[in-house]
């Protein structure tokens, strides 16, 4: 029997996991909600680019939807924010839904938000399923995976972690969000604003601490522009010559003035080399590349995807990728 | 309030475990158990190297020292061998407590040994308790690692993972188990009788195969020596010219005819570069390494430290490393 799976908000996440279930073996799509007005109505098929349809029509009534299809589980990709993502939420737990989003700031909403993250937690103890956030980032290469890195150590004293990506293989709304084509100027009043920049350095610091128990007194998470002197072109667009083609942004986490997790990111079009590094320094000290980096859309997608049967089996309560069991690729189908 | 522990076996790693234990926070060892006639009576501190006493004598009566110390969770260190461990399984499951081991073959017992895969989870679930194996290999490095890599993955189509090791960093055990010193002759004579091999290559391809959801219709597990042309020293040992200097073995897994899980370990006096690395065929294509490898005493002894509050934890039944919340060092101290 598939996993019966519904879709709330089908922009490119969305659509990403929507595709994902619908050709993946193990799942079904049987619902799918979006409040935009360009989709509602069609077939989930024809909204995220498949070449068939799916006999699953754009909704935005979700009570309705969860009525007539019964999904074992909801997947929720519509904001990077938790304020905003909040009452959908609460909605879905009043159908008593599971519920894997990949909503950056739910990755680990302890320590930046605390009351919020418990009524989540009650919310869903008392509809007895589970919710979790993920992604590739915060949800993984930056946390879940050094996390899990330091299970062979007797000791850590610290972890730094490394992520820098050449922004031109990556979708056009991800080389906005790193300020491509901005003034420096502009590109900082938008980190002002909050709408340029990368979510969920914190959160990856915050559950770091957590799993090492350590007591933060201090986060920072500062965003500076890459400007690029020659301009530089993706096949999404152009940068021309003075202009910020991406960002460099550093997360730190301190404990007793002490500086014990650095997570440094670069995203911009043109980076030389990209890869993920994750340095823990300890007994052992251990040093782990990959090479090339974890390419982000199809790996938030996809651990969203791989975490759908951890989610639906987990204990009721709110959830992070470091108390469910290793989600990872299943299907059996062997090319 | 710290987890007590109880030791059951001071071999090698089973001291290293009580090492840690004694010396890291949140664990209080309260009991150990050993068969041998030099640590019986004696202080464990004693027994395991440590320079102070622990309070703890050494004893050969399980249930003796359950009852009067009243233990969380046992450590179980005394063998690799399934069938030899598992009367003491059963003695401590009879007593109702969760269990971690360090045997090999429990990593993933569910492929070679399903009968008494089914009696011990049938006997941790009716004990109400989780018992689990785990080590750096099998439990980390040639399993846990790349299932968890996978967890970003829309598709995967095969997996590599290389595990070369510099013996001469090893304990002496180690360097005996791999052959160091013999002909070619006596090597092969005691591969024939399963005394010179790496245990858990067969158990790593089957866990990884079970993450994935692939049935194996046929697993090759074989080992061949690595001579020594010019002889080689470690500080524990010299191997003289045209002696065997370790090993190098190869699990392979198959699928319909073709191999989808390739696990190929060197592990011999002098190897040149010491490292882990983890290729997966799929979508991402994903390319991992860590450099210098993962030292293997250190990090088994660490593994199995750092799943005790996963197994306390986890619900009954026989656990394996991809059904328990990812085991992370912890301990909070900062230096």
């Amino acid at each position: 029997m598939p996993i019966r799976v519904l879709h709330i908000g089908l922009g490119p996440i969305g659509a990403a996991v929507a595709c994902q279930v619908a050709t993946r073996s193990g799942f079904k799509a049987v619902g799918a909600i979006d409040i935009g007005a360009a989709k509602l109505g069609r077939d989930l098929g024809e909204v995220v680019g498949l070449e068939r349809t799916l006999r699953v029509r754009v909704s935005d009534d979700l009570r309705a939807v969860v009525k007539a299809t019964r999904p074992d589980v909801a997947v929720l990709c519509t904001s990077s924010s938790l304020k905003t993502v909040w009452p959908q939420i609460e909605a879905v737990l009043k159908l008593k839904l599971p519920i894997v989003s990949t909503t950056e700031e739910l990755a680990y909403p302890w320590w930046n938000q605390k009351a919020l993250s418990r009524k989540i937690d009650a919310a869903a103890r008392k509809a007895g399923v589970a919710v979790v956030g993920t992604g590739v980032n915060p949800g993984f290469t930056m946390d879940a995976l050094p996390i899990t890195l330091t299970g062979v150590c007797q000791d850590v004293t610290s972890i730094t972690v490394n992520r820098v990506q050449d922004a031109r293989s990556r979708r056009l709304p991800f080389q906005k969000k790193i300020g491509c084509g901005l003034t420096t100027k502009q590109f900082q009043s938008r980190v002002d604003a909050g709408t340029v920049r990368h979510v969920g350095l914190t959160e990856s610091i915050a559950m770091i601490a957590g799993a090492m128990g350590w007591k933060l007194d201090k986060v920072t998470d500062e965003v500076k522009p890459v400007v690029s002197d020659e301009g530089i072109s993706s096949p999404l667009l152009s940068v021309a010559p003075g202009l910020v083609c991406g960002l460099v942004q550093d997360g730190k986490g301190y404990v007793r003035g002490k500086r014990v997790i650095t997570l440094h990111m670069e995203a911009y079009l043109g980076a030389p080399e990209s890869y993920d590094s994750v340095h823990i320094e300890g007994t052992p000290t251990l040093a782990m590349t990959i090479a090339g980096g974890v390419h982000g859309d199809v790996a938030t997608a996809s651990i969203a995807v791989n975490s759908i049967p951890k989610v639906i089996d987990a204990a009721p309560g709110l959830h992070t990728m470091r108390t469910l069991p290793i989600p990872s690729w299943f299907g059996g189908r062997v090319r």
